[in-house]
């Protein structure tokens, strides 16, 4: 049941695809104020209520206890001090008798004062005053996120090669680093599906460029590369380089497709090329246009995208700029008062309020204010992108994501999580914020395993990439100036091959899982207590996940640790992996356990009556098999597996679904009627110890 | 047994106290190369060889797995990525059969690369060349630690008024801030021993000056508070301002006690005050005279000191200040490449390693640049302060501790480990940085409670006051903009009242440890497999901590958790308060355990055959008593406790030693003739379930 209310006069965000009629009860659980601040929403916490949602946002599953604000920003400290992060994902799952998620629909800044002023207190205060709001009641956890992701339409499905592994770094300058990196993994046989271009690749970091000098044959290196299996992924920023004669700046300038200040002159803003105007991704016209530039790399054969920049991130404005010439040029020496009052206007240059406030949209029609429109602008630039996909090449599934998002945005692309750090706390976080992104419609989402920022320790890639066996988006990232990330970089790349290898023995598993997931409006990642909502314990447990429909996982998040604790909520099956191939199982007690988990292995957990399906590992996703299955099953009575399949590829739907069903006996069938092949069948039943 | 080596010429820090002829035998575990980076000092470490160590850093107990530096640094980001805190602690003690500990004796940067560019690799490098190095080989790692520290001398004892809960805040402006600070405790009856003055009651941030308007009368306000058992501690910066008139600064200058540089003129750097020079305390002179401005502060009645910015930090120096106005100046409008050189100017201005080459020390009769002898710094201005209480009050024992420091200064004052945050990460480093800290000879210590920048939270004020009730410094400081945090400001009030007032109960134990440990070299907080080297699992523990004779302690430090796990590692006595008064005990078993604590509870545990007093709570240390005690105990045979008491203010020794028995009977007998009751005695046998 959902109910929709309206305040004052929103946009429409088109974060919503269904049409609701305005509710006519009177809103239940809130009450609202109008005051200076702007509309205010409170709501009574009980003791020890859970309150879920915000997707991408520091602290832990459980929001409760902190100040959140949606408000998109490019700031690469994600640190628990922060309120913001790239996202803005205004939905809360609360914990009731039936729990019921509220959806604010609104592009502007809203606050969330989670029980942090007040810990009884839920206070949303929206300056803006102007917003949709929904309110989703259910029978369960599952079934309100199920309600919601229905309400938002269904989430982005990336090409399949897309959950293979993928290797970026900023930092690769030209073909020969690309070549370097993919001689590496091919050399070493570790697999790999894509290869990332992060800023370098562009002639002055102008968007839909191609510096010809680092990539003379661009075309011929993308065609070399797939020959091999490889996609190269090309970074998108949003700003567009002022520059005469450079081709998208004079087109959007001679359409008028960019941000206009009052005064109807463009917006400058400094990014990555100097100086830049932001396209007005959220007019039709415009976004239609500046999606031509994904097109014309689309036409070289590049089948994927990240999008980056588009908070939108502003280093400084040029009315920033100007005060700094100001007060620099008049500084006089030795006046430590003209150096105080420089310092700030240097350090306070990058991502300023005001500067969001000079500048304006035309959206469906009407001219907005950047404020008022402000967390949509990630949203838009991938929809252009997207939409571009779709002209440029309709039949296909190509791979999309993006630093900035709000919550629609999921139908359009995933996200990766921006500018985290070598910090184990921040695998963390990782671990955390995936079942929050998935409520919100985010399903192809992942860190950079290893941390963008800082040096990584070999120990933290070993642990980081054991987590993201399970995790949709599976890239490898790291910042210019830090460690070398790639995993051949290290002794222990071995252990690390092993590990990469697992996952593709897993993506049959994990692929169908994802496709399930997005088809029915249902979360890859669950927190434990979305299964198993009686349990005291399972509620507060949030650096375990649900995966899908049978697995749990308990990654390892801390150096120097050569275990943990687990709660299993239910007898399970241990799953350990040595190495791809080597594998123990050992059937655990529901209640607390002490697992030790060597720094190259891959421990996971199996529930009672499910299946898991593992293929052979190969070199990429495209070369893997999927006739011959190995396949895992912990069952009492008997075990039943919805076991999806299609080419990975097609945008038009040709999936289809193997049952494969294990009994007690150990009899396995399944209904794809001899195409399937059961390779090797480790079958626990609950009563064994070990198999 | 220690061996020492020294090369080339290295200065004497005075780190350490004890005479030992240099070794003639080759240095065993080492090799030592000479290279263009310097000297360097390289050992195989074997699989899993924990090394222990370093003080005040940044990440576990366990130290392996990062490159830690020796580089004082006023940095308030005390994050993973970091390689340096405030203090420079070359003390490791690593795991063999046999352990041994190191301690390089260098007063320049030292970097400890500990298995991060190779796994199996300690590899030191000392750019400076010139140092001494003990090694130390021993039976346990207790064994190695109380031989080190005995080199290293006697720890600093505080007076005893010191164990009581001490409330600061960076924003107290004046005596009625303090004056309401003060009432607001005392009308909710919560104890409090001492209230901190931050810069703000300087006049215009001078060192040893009070603001007239401010505070009026600060003698008579120091004697109105000392009759409510409440003293006040001010803060004493390193840098002395540069201004005309300015007692300590024409005393400093008419006598040449200010670094100077090559040149021979004095140094310039901006702090506080805007423009200062620093002291020079390692010249025996001046650090004499620097020291008669805190006995100013001793003959209006202050008793206790706590150093800051003697890293000594520089938010600029006149040279970086000099380049930004010449650039400024210079700059052309629309010239982005002026504005891109003035940036990382005007970014990089604090705290540059080229400013600290600029400026000399007369450090034992020799001119020093100050970049070789950077990291002793805060120790002697620390010193500066304890020899002039030394002769300001030479009977009475003062409070007294540093930011910054390095091994040494551990006889002379305590440390707290400086502007952390309000994050639960920060509790559970706190957690972990204070057995390093007691290995290397600082035992009065503590960090700010509730975190000094961004907003506290109330659960996580409760859950880091139920750590620091057994932290010797239990002091909650916090910073100028954030939430306020006194405890009479939240909700919870009663309930951290009840911490704090079990904190008072426990100050007999945790003082009769405290002083056992300072006066027999040994530690106050123990990694669990100091006790129990044997057991691997104890190995790994680092969020729980042996606390003197026989209490272990295991704080929880995440969000919206009530209860963690612990490991046990012999079968020990659970003692949880609910209030100060009300307790329950419970026998647990050697394991592994889930225990509950809700935010209101401390949970703690007594170790078998131990014994704990406790005494009534007060609202003031000098107010307890102590004839009259409560006693726990868990007995199997006998638990025998040696209970130690002074007057807990002379600088003479007059302690004595009470022998508490308690016999598997429920018999209790104690040595002092008569003179202790036992009010109230829990005693739990071994087989018993609950008391």
């Amino acid at each position: 049941m959902i109910l929709k209310y309206c305040f004052g006069y929103p946009v429409d965000t088109e974060a919503v695809v269904e049409t609701i009629p305005l509710s006519k009860e009177t809103i239940p659980y809130f009450s609202i104020e109008e005051g200076e601040q702007g509309r205010t929403l409170s709501y009574s916490l009980k003791p020890k209520q859970t309150v879920f949602g915000l997707g991408e946002q520091v602290r832990g599953m459980n929001k409760r206890g902190w100040i959140y604000e949606s408000n998109c920003t490019d700031d690469p400290e994600h640190t628990e001090g922060k309120r913001s992060l790239y996202g803005a994902h205004n939905f809360l799952l609360m914990e009731e008798e039936k729990p019921f998620g509220i959806f604010l629909d609104c592009a502007g800044f809203v606050q969330f004062d989670i029980g942090y002023t007040d810990n009884d207190v839920l206070k949303i205060v929206v300056p803006e005053e102007d917003f949709y709001f929904y309110i989703i009641e259910g029978e369960s956890y599952v079934d309100v996120v199920k309600q919601f992701r229905t309400l938002i339409g269904k989430s982005y499905i990336p090409p399949k090669w897309a959950f293979g592994y993928q290797q970026s770094r900023w930092g690769y300058q030209n073909e020969n680093d690309i070549l370097e990196c993919v001689k590496n993994y091919k050399e070493h046989h570790i697999p790999l599906d894509a290869v990332y271009l992060d800023i370098d690749y562009m002639e002055g970091y102008k968007d839909f460029t191609v510096d010809n000098q680092r990539f003379p044959n661009l075309k011929q290196l993308i065609q070399d590369l797939k020959e091999e299996h490889i996609r190269l992924v090309p970074i998108i920023d949003a700003g567009v380089k002022i520059e005469e004669g450079y081709e998208t700046y004079e087109e959007g300038m001679k359409h008028g497709y960019f941000c206009k200040k009052e005064d109807g002159t463009e917006f400058v803003a400094g990014v990555w090329p100097g100086k830049v105007h932001f396209p007005d991704v959220l007019n039709e016209e415009a976004r239609a246009w500046f999606g031509n530039g994904y097109g014309g790399l689309i036409e070289l054969g590049i089948e994927g995208f990240w999008n980056d920049m588009n908070e939108p991130a502003m280093f400084y404005s040029e009315e920033g700029l100007n005060r700094v010439y100001e007060k620099g040029r008049s500084m006089e020496k030795d006046n430590l008062n003209d150096f105080l009052e420089l310092q700030p206007l240097v350090s306070g240059l990058a991502n300023q309020k005001e500067d969001y406030e000079r500048f304006y949209h035309t959206f469906h029609g009407e001219k907005i204010r950047h404020d008022r429109v402000h967390n949509l602008y990630g949203f838009y630039m991938t929809r252009s992108a997207k939409e571009a996909m779709e002209r440029f090449a309709p039949e296909k599934r190509m791979l999309l994501f993006s630093r900035s998002s709000y919550i629609g945005m999921h139908r359009y692309g995933g996200i990766w999580t921006g500018d985290n750090k070598s910090w184990w706390s921040h695998l963390l976080l990782n671990i955390k914020m995936m079942p929050s992104l998935n409520m919100c419609g985010f399903l192809y989402c992942g860190a950079d395993i290893g941390g963008f920022g800082d040096d990584v320790t070999e120990d933290l890639l070993l642990r980081w990439l054991a987590f993201a066996v399970f995790v949709p988006l599976m890239r490898n990232h790291s910042a210019l100036g830090t460690r070398r990330q790639e995993v051949y970089q290290f002794r222990s790349m071995n252990q690390m091959r092993e590990i990469i290898k697992l996952r593709y023995r897993l993506i049959p598993y994990l692929y169908s899982e994802y496709m399930k997931c997005a088809l029915q409006d249902e979360l890859y990642f669950r927190p434990l207590c979305f299964d198993y909502p009686m349990d005291e314990r399972a509620k507060e447990v949030e650096d375990q996940l649900l995966l899908g429909d049978g697995l749990m996982i308990a990654p390892v998040y801390e150096q120097n640790k050569g275990g943990r604790y687990v709660y299993l909520p239910e007898d399970m099956l241990l799953i350990r992996f040595k190495t791809a191939d080597e594998y123990e199982t050992q059937v655990l007690k529901k209640g607390d356990h002490y697992i030790f988990v060597p720094l190259e292995e891959v421990v996971f957990f199996l529930r009672k009556d499910h299946v898991l399906l593992l293929t052979e590992a190969r070199e990429s996703v495209e070369e893997l098999q999927e006739e011959e299955l190995d396949v895992f099953a912990f069952v009492s009575e008997k075990a039943v597996y919805q076991y999806y399949e299609d080419d990975g590829i097609s945008t038009k739907e040709n999936g289809t679904i193997t049952t494969v069903t294990v009994t007690a006996d150990g009899e396995i069938n399944n209904t794809a009627e001899g195409q399937k092949r059961i390779r090797q069948a480790v079958l626990v039943k609950e009563a064994d110890e070990e198999s």
